[in-house]
């Protein structure tokens, strides 16, 4: 009997779950609706019970399964313990992999969603040539993910690649969202972008066609910067700054061999990617050598092929 | 016959040296003067010899050394290729731990000394107690060093750690060293702290100790910030500032257990790191543990300690 691996993505509407052979490409992936319950094990035993499910109707052996990874929307210490999930009704206080490994005797394993993606993009994706790689997700909000040397660096609390909190103009007035103010993600995230659109809209006279009165998302002020509109390209410069800011530090700490971008924002592509390239010469001078900034490849199946390459070392 | 392992440490105007057993502290120190050469192999054969020396005047057979570490005044990439040291007249372009394992026949490591002193620290000093950390090392110019999980980042092109062109000050109008402008050292360094107060005193009118006509050193600068000298403290702010925008943005990026300062400017000890922890809390606002922010133990040892131990993982 072949042995298989899921893969697990947590997140605050469904659970995206992939079962991997020992190597290479999926045999299947589905999805179940993320419940929030009061009771401590439910979001355990809703993945245990999808898996088996799953199993079952294939014709596979249960017994098949011989490890879990699981992308968890929220931090995870390096002890496996998770305080607690915003997105999912403060659920927490626990220990999700030996939670989930208690209740179906096999090695589980849990890190945060973002550094799970990176892990996915690492050894399937868009970094697989590479052994040290820096990992933006910029998609709503901005998460992240650092490896060095093949291993995830998840920190000692799981603030490992918290890369969307770092200040990057610490004279900003408004706030973020984590109570802060001037974090790369006010400026680099989905709506970061149109955060910044519409402030140039408003204390400037700059000619834009984002005048026009349409909703301005991030895809239309994106779309007007490839048209050369004047808000647009304002947006997409001060964007690529703060980002070329913080890959230039990522450069002169961990000198990574490249640099991925996923998460929605990514799908602009080189108009984004230029402008962090130009920016992040430019601060990391005494670099001889910058790493190329990449587009990701897997898109949102990122999270569970992550999640299977980490399942994938317990067995 | 007891093994030894020796650790170098190669300066601009002496190469420091000590003879470490398999465990433990050195059995002895020593130093010799760095001569530059044109010759391509000067500097690996003054260092053979000058161990070589040591052991015969000890009476201890040669063959009783099993490893040498170098830390060398430069970035050495991850095949060990160094192209340049500035202060070395430029020699380079050699593989250093390559061309003194072929000199004397044992294994040789080599790295960058500001990470070399980090693993010094981490190895033997004020850092023993962690897995992941963060070395700063503020003398005339800032360096550093990470570790993370144990092993020492030295990055792709040997640009690990190499904390100092940091740029935490996109609008500085002055140049650093390194041809760009407001890099962390133009601020965190010996002659960074002295920049500051001669421009506060310039540009300003506050009454300061400082005018007084005295040489402005580090010292006397922090000196006069422990005296509550309103210059002094504003230069000890604004070190704290930068210093802390970038311990905050490794909290988001590496999660460290721990911060070291090593090097001269490290001496004023609470003075720089009160500073430096507040300033680290405010700017990673999400993090629920900040690392504490501690002093170097070794001093100029750091570097032969650290040597010692990338040779121990040799034999």
């Amino acid at each position: 009997m072949e042995k298989l691996i899921a893969g697990v993505d947590v997140g605050g509407t469904t659970i995206k779950i992939a079962l991997f052979p020992t190597e290479g490409e999926p045999v299947c992936k589905f999805e179940i609706k993320t419940r929030v319950r009061e009771e401590k094990d439910f979001l355990w035993k809703d993945i245990r019970d999808g898996l088996y499910e799953k199993l079952d109707a294939l014709g596979i052996e249960r017994s098949a399964l011989a490890a879990v990874g699981m992308g968890i929307p929220g931090p995870i210490t390096k002890a496996g313990y998770l305080s607690s999930l915003v997105n999912l009704g403060g659920f927490g206080d626990c220990y999700p992999a030996k939670d989930l490994e208690r209740l179906m005797g096999i090695p589980c394993i849990a890190g945060n969603d973002a550094n799970v993606a990176a892990m996915g993009e690492f050894a399937y994706g868009a970094a697989k040539a590479y052994d040290s790689v820096l990992f933006f997700t910029l998609g709503t909000g901005v998460g992240g993910g650092v490896i060095v040397n093949g291993e995830l660096v998840s920190g000692e609390h799981g603030l490992g690649g918290e890369l969307g909190h770092l200040v990057v103009n610490p004279d900003e007035t408004d706030s973020c969202n984590c109570g802060n103010r001037g974090c790369l993600e006010q400026y680099c995230s989905a709506t970061g972008i149109v955060r910044m659109a519409k402030k140039f809209l408003l204390e400037t006279e700059i000619p834009s066609v984002l005048r026009d009165g349409r909703d301005i998302s991030c895809r239309v002020v994106c779309e007007a910067a490839e048209n050369h509109d004047p808000v647009g390209e304002k947006v997409v410069d001060l964007f690529g700054k703060y980002m070329g800011l913080i890959c230039a530090h990522m450069v002169l700490t961990l000198d990574p061999e490249a640099i991925i971008l996923g998460g929605g924002v990514s799908r602009s592509g080189k108009l984004l990617t230029d402008p962090i390239e130009k920016y992040m010469a430019e601060y990391s001078h005494i670099a001889m050598h910058k790493p190329p900034v990449l587009i990701a490849t897997l898109g949102n199946d990122a999270g569970v092929y992550g999640a299977a390459a980490l399942a994938r070392k317990l067995i």
